[in-house]
């Protein structure tokens, strides 16, 4: 195989003021370096496309360090060995990682946290980046370390048909709970049904506080003792409202307030006066738990028990756009980039 | 001794509209009631004023059902037995219950969430409502169970003058760690530092989030592990800034929202992005830390490493009064009210 003489790649141009925009991307043609001893060189196939990338674009203190100016976009990436100096690495071995927005990645084969190799036989590749990935570990760990929950407990998420949120549903439905999404608009919230969730309450529908309590109330008749957050601003709130004591909050996402200002959580005595517990996590800082995460996901994945839907953009150039649709809540579930 | 023949108490005759108001009080001669078999009477000699007082007198939701109309307030007491048709205790016997606002109470001898014995021979009596009572288990629970600090962490308590504030500092600093108050007042923060902890803020001049925040950061060089929250608004805004990864907040008072609307959470996206961990919680439904806390909080006043203040009313028809003042910031440590 012939490798093309340049590597395509998109940058982060400039941050964003208030929203993100197109503008804020930059698409460039960089040249493919020779390999030097112990690297291995991986042609991606598939790139993620998550709402955390939005945070990393501001120069703000947050968990991760912010994304640099002038710099290939950070990202996971499932992909092909295409060229090896490393005695661990064959051409054609299946690796996911953090390759980035480009076509190929230059990576040193002996990078513990670098490439990990992936079985495709049973599992599709894409599969990787979402229920057998970061989003899937992300549901495991949020409901099974966090939320913990008992036998007849009500679990509820928000961006339900999203990567995470469907399969923290289907986890729970797995464990014999009552399990209710939230979800933006009337398809999704049919398909987050017909996954097997009790409720799907479409939050466009309910657009403030007061009718979005009623509908959480009759979906909840027990009340709420879990929730694993994807959102947060108004949602949060609502959600706040119905949860019962000793109620466990897993905080995952908070895409409303990303955009610009943050968004005050209205009620706070409500913490205290249902004496609940609210964690803010990032999954990759527990490493300890994704070999039994994976373990599961991968296989419910095999038998039919985890389902997901995948949002696909075709080619590098799209990646910008379908972050933008990612971030308005246009994809329904996993969004990927093809490069092909 | 001759028993009077009627027993004064302080009713709760309305709900607070916006502020509580002496109006929402009204002292009353009661009957003194014959005693049933198995029946006590206890005199009390020390009512314990508690911020939570204030909202149980409204209807809301909340951990407890309101105070009802028309009924005498709750509250704990340190009292003695002046009447016994029980045979589990005598006459003379000293004891800890909630006996409410009024001079006498009859209770069953043998129910076990009622009277508590205690022994007035090494620590005095009035500190069974205060730094060997619930008070002082109540910063126990929060720092050594919710905030579980590590060699080496700072800890930041609010409404450090208060009676749960300056055990949870003292309690800090005897394991070792780095202990900063937050109180209202020089007098309280001379107070604070003199028992202890190595820094005090006095947030009436830092009125504002910035100052707040440029206090804490010259307080804590290294950040904020664990923060004991006895006040909300402002100053919670304030720590979370300051609040390093990882970080557990206990959540135990939100007195600045008794009074009206709830004061928002300005930045709960910081939850997430330092991965903190909040939790509210009531020391009553912890049973089980107790027997170990009481323990250690008795020795300590015992041998002196475990400081207080009181402030004292003196007579049953301050009690209101004194709520109040409790609610204002007024009191320097425990306000009890003295019934001779």
């Amino acid at each position: 195989m012939t490798l093309p003489e340049t590597n395509a790649q998109i940058l982060l141009a400039s941050r964003p003021r208030g929203a993100a925009t197109l503008d804020n991307f930059r698409l460039v043609e960089a040249e493919m370096p020779a390999l030097a001893d112990g690297e291995v060189r991986v042609r991606h196939q598939w790139l993620s496309i998550d709402p955390y990338m939005r945070g990393r674009m501001n120069d703000a203190k947050s968990y991760a360090a912010p994304q640099a100016l002038d710099a290939v976009m950070i990202g996971q990436t499932v992909g092909v060995v295409v060229e090896s100096r490393s005695p661990q690495w064959a051409v054609g071995d299946a690796v996911v990682h953090m390759g980035g927005w480009q076509q190929y990645s230059v990576v040193a084969g002996d990078d513990r946290r670098g490439l990990r190799r992936i079985d495709t036989t049973v599992v599709p590749a894409s599969a990787y980046l979402g229920a057998v990935g970061m989003p899937g570990v992300t549901a495991w760990y949020g409901l099974m370390k966090l939320i913990a929950p008992k036998p007849g407990e009500t679990v509820v998420v928000s961006a339900a048909a999203g990567a995470v949120g469907s399969a923290v549903g289907q986890l729970a439905k797995a464990r014999g709970l009552r399990a209710v999404g939230i979800a933006g608009g009337p398809e999704k919230c049919a398909w987050v049904q017909s996954i097997g969730f009790d409720a799907c309450i479409d939050h466009r529908a309910h657009p403030d506080a007061r009718a979005l309590g009623s509908a959480l109330r009759e979906a909840c008749p027990d009340g709420v003792d879990g929730y694993f957050e994807n959102v947060g601003g108004a949602i949060l709130d609502a959600v706040l409202g119905r949860m019962n004591a000793f109620g466990r909050i897993a905080l995952c996402g908070m895409i409303a307030g990303y955009d610009g200002a943050p968004i005050p959580l209205a009620q706070p005595h409500l913490l205290l006066s249902s004496r609940l517990r609210v964690e803010g996590f990032i999954v990759t800082e527990h490493p300890e738990v994704w070999p039994e995460a994976l373990a599961e996901l991968a296989g419910r994945v095999a038998d039919g028990s985890l389902r997901y839907r995948e949002s696909i953009a075709v080619g590098l150039a799209e990646a910008p756009a379908a972050l933008l649709g990612v971030l308005a809540g246009k994809n329904v579930g996993k969004q990927l980039v093809s490069l092909g």
